[in-house]
């Protein structure tokens, strides 16, 4: 547990960017927040410059307002009932339920958008300058050997297929259009399409690019970190769990998940081979 | 822990308004997600949308917007510093500070919007059908009723006073004017803004309405439900975490904070009156 | 958000009874962690005086422990449901999983055992010297008098009934049992069990004294801070959600769980009266 | 998102060996919670016991109990730092000040015992089963062989060093005395030993063992599942975070925490190349 202050601290005083504030007035990102704030940028434009320290231009608002409202909901996705359940749970505590269906944002799901803007932003760092002028078939090249080598290294290409969108993700060519007339589709966008269209052939089936992961790709052209990139999935998905959650509120479903659940319950008893042997080696 | 199932179980069916998707679509909201939401309608849009279960209208979608962009960031409040903290502990897990910072949205920070909302509420709740009408002088004998009810249960009014704001919030009077130019000012912050005129005659000293308070009447007069106005504060304060996180991951302040508590620790003995006796009866 | 320090903080430093360490030793609560407590002390007793800031008599310590065991897991609930899909979700971050099921410890679940140690406190702090020696009409009038006046105030008498234990729960006599035979049954015990006589007649039909209301007594008797109950259940439950959260990496559920909810979504558009009125007064 | 249930859904029924209940008891583990439960293990065993699925030999409770209590706490750590910041902003819900904190118990805080346990189980997986009777020697030459890897492979070896108990941790012979002691010192610890006696040989400085690490080579050492060690020290992290909880309850340092940072805030404009070009190559 480091006791080694950073530089930052030798003064005693704590940096930062984004919000101050003294007896009149209250700061944020540098901008008078009542005087040049409040009714001139909408809560997605303000998100993304939190992040991005910089206004988003009139187009790539739009791109990141559409990737916001792609990523927001899903249905009853296992972070919504985690939300449900803990709201029934502890109807007082609303922060308490949000927080439980964050915690869901991991690797497995609500990870893809992070983790394809990582993919994807590691190939492009790479690129020659002149990639900006490519056509397809470049880019395809490209596509083509990330697919072989990642298949070589024994990973998974991110954003790719979908459980339930077996032939396309509907969101996909959505954003894509999206960005494309805003003028943000750059590279990212570029090499996950080349991706899309050459897939099947290295993969050897048909797995179209899935809408979390264009999400990923449309961000990280926004020039957004990439390593925040699960971050806003997270901002997006919050509004989508407060509407379950109220809705949990109203007609709720919790309690009818708990007593499907509980009712089914089946003893098993602890299988011999598995309880003492985990972290052992054989001859213990 | 109850087993009984509600009504809406008892096909085994699980009720939503929210979304649902088969192989082809993405619906939410009773709408088709690709095409008739993404890139039509903004974030903030779409987080009124799904509590309220119906499109704000461009007035209300403007408003709800100033609304949220006044509640997302206040600088370096505990939640940002338990987000940084939490952030700096575990940096794989951004969906954990982010949970982290928003779990002190209870009742002392955050909890301001909701409980002005409530209680505005509870008292338009009951006013005549006439009160449309009304002008200055009918709220602001609403507003001194309330006050002096308040006052006699010995209860606190929410929204009003601020700690650094000591002269009027900043926010205040620019929300109030963004509902007015939109057509979203209703009875709640009518009854709000006449307990900011008439607050100093019972209370017996100025406590300007806050900007947390404002934001809880205008969201009120958007015909939100006002036990989901928490929800949408903490939704509004998401993206100031995102914002904190990040400056986390690139200029810390973490390793400061914690380095300034732990090496200021100082070990205090427990005082013997108060360990044992807390829960203890006297004599015993 | 105050500004204002307290006279703690005023020459800077952080006082603490729980732990502090320099170059050779850790100390906690005042004692030298390697030499003192680290194999004499049961990880029980620590949590006991953690918060009591004193080590726990023997027994204590006896009644502490099985009040922590009768705590820890009752299946499937929907804490635990809700942890589970958390770690399906993200099985990266098991902090996140474990979080995610504490969350669910509100005032519907996990609640009881506070709610039942406040509410005998509240009785048992008025009561007189004498009431050591009383036997048990004194405690029944104490209890008829209580069971009236919280009737009569409309509120509900906590630790009451179970939902599936309806003739009597069994942890409740053992529990009782364990508390006499290491003399810490005192007054909030006393006082509870003679509620459990009495209740049926005042309440009009039979709701026997629960586990997790008994859980409460039994702690308050301890002499542990009644606001700090919730945190025992809580510290309780962690371990039966830990074993919850290492079957789901053995023998998942939650993959059924969610499947079982998502293919039995039906969408309900939403009621056009509750739609906008909610936060309206009529008229509006 | 997967929608294919598994084997053990087919039934439609949950399988667990955890907890049942009907009208008249409660099972946990297979075993009558009231009757053979209660009053008869220790906090400690039955968290083991949950995970394990077996209950630990009184030798394994002793090291076990032994193990939690050295993880409990560590002073006003940064987990612990959140926890009570979050705790002052919404003192109504102590299962957020709890989940707040166990949040940060992630990869760089708390983390140390797993991935030592880890570390040292994927070598002791190989090792020949005469390795039970090996002396120091052999040993000392796997654990050579061992740093001499992970230090060509560019990574930290897991449990070495501590920036506080720069010349031993004291937790780490007491550790592995009671382990001897009760007979439950086995591969990891002894592998463990061997690193602490060779490392300076091989990293060219002296990083003592320290205690996170002791206690994740103990656990393995019981037959924990290694994938489950960060759970254990969540869980014993809970009763330290009850313990600051409480003191913050009654001696807050929060506001003080708070106010020390928020007056030193000092806004610093983006700097304009990190701006926009995180994600972008160059050239864009």
């Amino acid at each position: 547990m480091s006791t080694t202050p950073t530089a930052a601290a030798s003064g005693g005083s704590y940096p930062t960017g984004i919000g101050t504030s003294d007896r009149e007035s209250i700061s944020l990102l540098g901008h008078d927040l009542a005087g040049e704030l409040l009714g001139q940028v909408t809560f997605g434009e303000l998100a993304f410059w939190l992040v991005a320290k910089r206004r988003p231009t009139p187009g790539e608002a739009r791109v990141f307002e559409a990737v916001l409202v792609s990523l927001a909901d899903h249905g009853f996705t296992p972070t919504a009932i985690a939300a449900r359940l803990t709201y029934y749970s502890a109807p007082d505590s609303i922060q308490g339920a949000i927080a439980s269906g964050l915690l869901g944002g991991g690797s497995r799901f609500l990870g893809v958008t992070e983790d394809t803007g990582t993919y994807l932003n590691a190939i492009v760092r790479e690129l020659p300058a002149a990639s900006t002028e490519w056509g397809d078939d470049e880019w395809d090249a490209v596509a083509r050997d990330a697919l072989r080598q990642t298949r070589e290294a024994g990973r998974r290409v991110p954003g790719l297929g979908h459980p339930i969108h077996k032939d396309g993700d509907p969101r996909t060519p959505v954003i894509i259009r999206i960005a494309t007339e805003n003028g943000t589709r750059g590279p990212h966008l570029k090499l996950f399409e080349a991706i899309g269209r050459t897939q099947h052939e290295i993969i050897g089936r048909n797995l179209p690019l899935n809408g979390a992961g264009v999400a990923g790709a449309a961000l990280a052209d926004l020039g957004l970190p990439v390593k925040m990139l699960r971050g806003f999935a997270l901002l997006a998905r919050t509004a989508g769990l407060i509407g379950h959650i109220n809705e949990e509120r109203e007609t709720p479903i919790g309690p009818d998940v708990y007593s499907s659940v509980d009712r089914n319950a089946v003893y098993v008893p602890p299988a011999q081979s598995t309880s003492a042997a985990s972290a052992q080696p054989e001859g213990e």
